[in-house]
């Protein structure tokens, strides 16, 4: 275990915790969403197939396939090994995740009967493993620790669809059709949540992500009619946490004005917003994080580092910034095609962003 | 035959083409996207199972399911039934389309050697049966016609992937790795694209939709330097045809401004953009068109009014103004639901549009 000074020295000191406070960092700070995974050769050696959440119950596992990335790369944070069905899952409701596929569930959400699958969740009871694995973790880390969750509305899709989607047609039709279902669903799947994300920073967690990440599949209007007061409520309950909270989702460049209202103090965004567009239209309170495709990591580094200078120089108006991907890294991803990308965006970040800010 | 003088009377008349040059129309026009198809009864009654392209090679029929929406519907304008990838089948790509799949190829776009399967294209001859359709159509419709091609990007996407895909991995790998075949191919197809839009107007098209459904899977930095110049080169060209043209396509947020820019009169945006911040960002001189979300047409009648009504009031400041989904009408929608939204925009469109007016 670090000393508490220790512990102090690194947060204090870390890169990443600096920009998310919206301070100016020492180096460009940099992670990646599924930055543990199925691109690396030694996550691939630890687990076998199957489902992820059976490596989530495992706390040495998990603490292990975390930090394998933090070692390999030299990223600014590591993300805790978690999927974001694994509170619902905890709550008994009957969800898996088929490799290759995503979650699944044979008895899908369709009626007020339904609610009793989500009634009884306690994080500090059904996840222990995961309060586990954070402490486990807080022992061997050097950088800070992302906690997350899904918020309601994703988890919700996969629950009401009973499988991956690309209409969302059920969860539209039950959120327009019966708003009062869609609505108490949306709550619990709140107040889960809540739980899920308090028992991770009770246990050592430093920052928090929430993924929305379906959230794009909405309009602006069903957005706030629907989905926003659950969200705030989520970010509202971080507030109190102690621990900054950052909002991703995809194709969300409509929503922002109203994700920014939710609260978070940062906004993951997907690589289809400019940054500097965002930051003019959120303003210079909003720390932003992202947003390199991760597409692109499957070119050759010449691109790689082209594109990711690309995305610096868009960044260089947002004072607190986070350079990631602008969604999860791709299974098919060569880990040295990473390496290399952190060491430019520490060797290079602040420097091109400085060309930026003056350029622009 | 129509007389020369209905064809005028019935063109200067027309909301939709009204609509189009932005002038006021004596009522809010209404068209939907893949009107022409499954959801309709009898649409599955007169076409087999079996490849989409049997069908459009047939003008007969393919006129008669472009004609089926219009007279049950009454809606504003037919729209050809055709397929984005009906010119590069013809090419002999060697490209089909799987029911239930989307376009498939064996043999992907690889390499240079591959241009070589589009060198040969000539529209007359090549598609004669599109032309014979559009005259068939002509003698027939009391609305405008649309004809249509796919854009170079999302034709590109499938001849590159070889099947629909989710990330558009080989796509954008080729795009940045090999800049110069990539460039290569979608110079070509902006070629085809014009051949084949350019036939359909001399047949007797009254305005053209270019279909750029997947661009929005794109950067705004991608598209302005990959996409963009081949997009622009075909609408200078549907300019010197002397018909007004219209942009499609989905999650297009990003890049509504680059669209603009390649001289499009008009503007689809898919469920996710508001019209009025489109309105606000693109100016009193551009067309909008859309944009109900396809999946609340799943939905009880009276949620789809409502949801109609706020997409009116949400159009108010836009002048030429046209009513569509925010995407293709979905198989499984109750064609009922499309008939009440229909009369609804036709009965109420006009007054719910000037209300908000007033309210803004």
């Amino acid at each position: 275990m670090v000393s508490s000074s220790d512990a102090d020295k690194r947060d204090t000191e870390s890169p990443f915790l600096a920009a998310l406070a919206n301070q100016p960092a020492s180096r460009v700070p940099v992670w990646f969403m599924r930055q543990a995974g199925r691109s690396l050769p030694e996550y691939r050696a630890l687990r076998p197939d199957g489902s992820i959440l059976e490596a989530v119950k495992n706390p040495e596992l998990a603490a292990e396939l975390t930090i394998q990335p933090v070692q390999r790369y030299g990223v600014d944070a590591a993300v805790l090994y978690s999927d974001i069905i694994v509170p619902v899952h905890a709550a008994g409701f009957g969800v898996d995740i088929v490799p290759g596929q995503g979650p699944v569930t044979s008895q899908p959400f369709r009626e007020v009967a339904d609610l009793s699958r989500l009634e009884h969740f306690d994080a500090d009871e059904d996840c222990a493993y995961v309060a586990k694995t954070v402490q486990l973790l807080k022992g061997e880390l050097q950088v800070p620790l992302i906690g997350f969750a899904g918020a309601p509305f994703t988890v919700a899709s996969y629950l009401i669809e009973g499988q991956p989607t690309r209409n969302f047609i059920r969860t539209k039709k039950m959120m327009h059709d019966e708003p009062d279902l869609f609505g108490a669903l949306l709550a619990r799947l709140a107040e889960i949540t809540i739980d899920f994300l308090g028992m991770q920073v009770r246990a050592g967690a430093d920052a928090l992500q929430l993924f929305d990440s379906w959230v794009g599949a909405l309009s602006p209007r069903e957005y706030r009619r629907y989905v926003f007061p659950h969200v705030k409520t989520i970010f509202d309950a971080i507030g109190t946490f102690g621990v900054p909270g950052i909002h991703f989702g995809v194709n969300t460049s409509d929503l922002l004005e109203s994700i920014a209202a939710t609260g978070t103090k940062a906004i993951g965004l997907d690589f289809r917003t400019e940054l500097s567009l965002a930051q003019r239209r959120l303003g210079p309170d909003m720390v932003l994080q992202g947003n390199l495709d991760p597409t692109v990591c499957l070119c050759g580094e010449e691109t790689v580092l082209s594109e990711a200078r690309q995305v610096l120089v868009d960044s260089a108006s947002t004072r607190g910034y986070i350079f990631n991907l602008g969604h999860g890294v791709l299974p098919e991803t060569d880990p040295q095609r990473l390496l290399a990308l952190v060491d430019f965006v520490h060797a290079e970040g602040n420097a091109i962003r400085q060309v930026g800010l003056e350029g622009s």
